[in-house]
């Protein structure tokens, strides 16, 4: 690990040191135990020690094309010939910041999400030049330390899980904007509803399991709604102050401000226990 | 019950007497045993049996227009007068099958999600002319027995929730028909990445707490990326032969056809979990 920020590493040390336990405790260490796991990371106190003898970079600088492009241009200098230089952008396309490098064939995006140590899905995402074992290889060793990897065969925006996500909640705030439904009661109707299947299958597994011959059939069946209800999204929300002043009002009114942290952590405490079930149940019941 | 196919009771019946054990195991009857559910369900030989003394009426006949028109003609004079008839469909407006009858202003949609035993959302959707105090006397029904009912203010097509799912979902398709990623990996953002947090709060609460300052900080931060995602997904995907026969024969390597009753079977033992889950820790642990 390394920092350019004073206390950075101290902190995220701090951090990691506090979580272990618990991680342990849970069964998350995949059989390994806090201590082994606290000794596998190490802070560096400059890059270039960071990059000695690397294999895998993976770079989580602030969210700015014009950071990545200076820190790409400073790693891949600096990092062995053979090292991955990845980024965990979830939002800047690889090409925007690795095209001038001399090792641009070896720089993707391995966009996981947060929290990560809780959340398997790590997006791999090749800019134009990313050569292909690069991809198979990082695909190798995110799926080697437990996380789920998946491969994009070009840039887009959002990448995949984004886009999927943003599909729901822009029509989650059109309707609320076109008053067809309040605030608590759409987000019941995922987490009370279609989204508990969401934990453990994917929207075409679901579609394959939920007509008799799978998901032809069920395209069949339902494939001339699909498209009427696409063209009735076809225009994005608004996000007008009016729309989002009524949603944060409705949020407000459930959980107040003061509230959000504690919250959050409890949301983090639920992930870990979907994280526990998942191990010994969904994954250890196939079919 | 009734259902005037022959058999048909005695088959519903057999159902619910072997799924009602296992549900008394899981603790998933709220501290009723099995023989006591089982005692309240009882089969009629006629619809003019069924409707006698009853408070409420839960219609869940074929999905197609004519037979719920004329079914709905002949609940209206039978069933007692302050009885609330309700509908189970999923796709069919009240407006389309209640318009003519005297008693239209006790009729509405309430759609539950297969399975109901399991998923307790249960969406309540008015026709023009439904009585507010019916539909409010049908949410206070449905919260008492366990389920999670949302109200929306007027019809649409697709209700809510499966506006939310098809919203995903034609993203899904696109993401396939534009060549971006595989099936098993779309599946994979979705199990492994997003949608592990909408078995337990919904895309507005997950919004909320993915900004340090809430929904509102959250839309500042990330409508700008909304709106252009919003604006790529306009036009819905082609559901194109091609299209539909690359989809099949991904899932059919991964799931052969013969194997689908068993998955299914699968998913809902896991969605069983989920329900023991959410009563033991998410509705339990606060906030």
């Amino acid at each position: 690990m390394f920092d350019p920020v004073d206390g950075a590493v101290e902190r995220a040390r701090a951090l990691i040191d506090q979580a272990l336990p618990e991680l342990e405790r849970l069964g998350l260490l995949r059989g390994a135990n806090a201590a082994a796991v606290g000794e596998r990371i190490t802070g560096a106190g400059s890059l270039k020690q960071a990059l000695a003898d690397v294999a895998h970079v993976q770079e989580n600088a602030p969210e700015k094309i014009e950071v990545k492009r200076a820190l790409f241009a400073e790693l891949d200098p600096l990092a062995p010939p053979a090292a991955v230089l990845a980024s965990s952008t979830s939002a800047i396309r690889a090409s925007a910041f690795t095209e001038a490098l001399k090792g641009r064939a070896r720089c993707l995006v391995a966009h996981p999400i947060n929290p990560p140590h809780l959340v398997p899905l790590v997006e791999l995402v090749p800019a134009p030049w990313t050569d292909p074992r690069v991809i198979s290889r990082t695909r190798a060793l995110m799926a080697a330390v437990g996380q789920a990897p998946i491969t994009l065969k070009r840039e887009i925006e959002g990448f995949v899980a984004n886009r999927m996500q943003v599909a729901l909640m822009n029509e989650a705030f059109r309707l609320v904007e076109t008053g067809v439904c309040d605030v608590a009661d759409v987000d019941t109707a995922i987490a009370e509803g279609i989204g508990l299947r969401w934990a453990f299958i994917g929207p075409f597994e679901v579609g394959d399991l939920n007509a008799p011959a799978g998901i032809a059939d069920y395209c069949a069946r339902f494939g001339g709604m699909f498209t009427t209800i696409g063209k009735d999204q076809a225009e994005p929300p608004k996000f007008s102050d009016a729309l989002i002043a009524n949603v944060e009002r409705q949020r407000r009114a459930v959980l107040p401000a003061g509230q959000l942290p504690a919250r959050s952590a409890w949301r983090d405490q639920r992930l870990a226990e979907i994280a526990v079930w998942k191990n010994q149940s969904v994954r250890a019941s196939k079919p």
